[in-house]
């Protein structure tokens, strides 16, 4: 196999605060000299206990060469640990490292990490700069994307949180070399959802190359990653508040959320819920008539071959489908008491709308086991 | 004594996020007709255990003409209850509710229920509308206005916090005929400092005003809080994030921060501190030959006037200025370990800079009793 060494260069544009998605093998290592590192008068990172171990120390050595201090915070993995408590230990970290508002904070890890850390950086001192230093395939090309940062609440996921963008997005796909391969299967649901609602032929192309991306091929991740990060900075460049197309990003997250808090926190991994909620999702399309059974079919084959779950848990032996409803209905989409489903209404193109409830308790009954 | 019946409004001029500040008597009462109430699907009132009693029925009741619901959430009262526990409570009867991302969110009270209120419509679904209505002076000239939101950590204040603007501030200066004469004070603190920092007309109708405002004339609380909020809402149309100017608004409160943490949040109100705050700036003003003797004793004059304390409190019988120094090192003006703060630089002109250790020593030295 070639060694792969290219870097390309995602923008996200967005008027004052544009900044580059950087996606290429070893870029950790080379972050000192990258020249949209923000100034600072200290950096923090913040990991987890699975990654730093893994990545912690190059990044803090590549981090002293450019900041007076590389400070570090170790948090537990999980995303059962989204949670208010954890959130408080970058703040300690902060505090307690006297760290002013020209600290930088770094999120290496997962999509968790991300989404704390950039939570952290909205509210310390009402706001200081953060990088973006996904090591998941999820992160990559998803989470780490966009400026949705937040916690979850025990009542409903990323109830709390900001919209708030980082300054810069390194993707070093080295990384993915020691992500769990349920993590890559994880991670390959948001790939698979950017097909369906916006691009049929990077939908072809991932029919192509799901064996190269399980094999972890760089050129192969690479060309993801880099296509994902087009389509989400396109869709975010244009509404980054998610007035309206945002949430077309949200495919297969109504039904997915549920499973998450319905099961706990972290029982389900993220992309598994957006696996099997990405099959709910499309067949209430194709039961309200917008795609047909070829269609279902495909996608059904494509999350299969990626390693997702095609079915949803049993949340309520009782009442599953009025149990899956209920967690629905605090969804962010909902609007008085609505749900409101990213559907597909023809290959490559979704919208968002709502659906008589008997009809998503067929397909609720239909798709769990 | 006349009646006071009209109603002024001042403007925040912020492009696409600018707002009124109404200012009159009875204002709440008539809130269901105002033009620039937010449309939404419910209303949550946040407010707290001494308010509510007083003033909860009737904006209940005003909001239940133009939204479907209107919730009330009820905090405890005061500065030690500004925290991620008790901020949680606004999150949970969001959530018990089934409020959506159309829920307007109502701060009915002082500084401390707007800070938090704020900062939880910031962050609800990632960001919700949200309408001040300010109870307390200190709230109804400053805090109220200007997008300042948060909460406190153990080791300093508002530490964590956004800046997030209301959608309208409506000032019923009535509510402040159940103001203890305490909170009164603990107010007129943020109304004396624009004077020193902004405006020496205004502090000379303020030597004037003093026994009216102590009196609660509607005339001159009116003209007190349109002219406080007019300053503001300058200020904070040029320098929204604090990037400069905003930090004269600060005047008083490095020093106050301090006295605010080391004594423990609630034991000195946050107007006190400020109050003996801006007695320390301006001697640091004059020691450093900003401002001469008469007019520190002048601004002296004034705080006492207002009833406010004219010393700081001993933090550590040991090292005093020492534990003062430490506290002020977390202030969010301070950079790389150094302390900045606000001072007077000729009357009516402030100036953010920082000042040597020992002349502050000197200062603390003998501004506390």
């Amino acid at each position: 196999m070639k060694q792969f060494t290219s870097t390309e260069s995602v923008r996200v544009d967005l008027d004052g605060r544009s900044y580059a998605i950087d996606i290429g093998a070893t870029l950790l290592a080379g972050l000192a000299s990258h020249e949209a590192l923000p100034a600072g008068t200290a950096a923090l990172i913040v990991t987890n206990e699975t990654v730093q171990p893994l990545y912690g120390a190059v990044l803090v050595a590549a981090l002293a060469r450019c900041y007076p201090a590389a400070h570090t915070v170790v948090l537990p993995d999980g995303e059962e640990h989204k949670t208010w408590q954890i959130l408080n230990l970058i703040f300690d970290a902060l505090l307690k490292n006297g760290c002013d508002r020209k600290t930088v904070l770094f999120a290496l890890g997962g999509g968790v990490v991300g989404d704390m850390t950039g939570f952290a950086a909205a509210c310390y001192m009402r706001g200081v700069p953060f990088v973006q230093v996904p090591t998941t395939l999820l992160a990559q090309v998803d989470s780490s994307v966009g400026g949705k940062t937040g916690i979850n609440h025990p009542m409903g996921k990323n109830m709390i949180g900001a919209f708030y963008q980082p300054q810069l997005v390194v993707c070093d796909l080295s990384t993915l070399d020691t992500l769990p391969q349920r993590e890559l299967s994880a991670g390959l649901a948001e790939v698979i959802k950017y097909g369906p609602i916006a691009d049929m032929a990077f939908m072809e192309w991932l029919e192509g190359a799901m064996d190269a991306l399980l094999n972890r091929d760089k050129t192969a991740l690479a060309h993801a990653v880099r296509r994902c990060c087009e389509i989400k900075a396109l869709v975010v460049g244009q509404d980054e508040r998610e007035a309206g197309m945002r949430a077309i990003l949200n495919f297969g997250h109504t039904f997915g959320h549920a499973i998450e808090a319905g099961m706990g926190y972290g029982v389900w991994l993220h992309g598994e819920g957006v696996g099997a909620g990405m099959v709910m999702a499309i067949e209430l399309s194709h039961r309200l008539g917008l795609v047909d059974a070829a269609y279902v079919q495909r996608l059904r084959a494509l999350v299969q071959r990626a390693g997702l779950p095609l079915h949803g848990p049993v949340l309520d032996a009782a009442d599953n489908a009025g149990r899956y409803l209920e967690l629905m209905r605090v969804d962010k989409k909902a609007e008085a008491g609505e749900i409101r489903f990213v559907l597909i209404e023809g290959p490559g193109r979704a919208v968002v709308r709502a659906a008589p409830d008997a009809l998503v308790r067929e397909v609720i009954d239909a798709c769990c086991l």
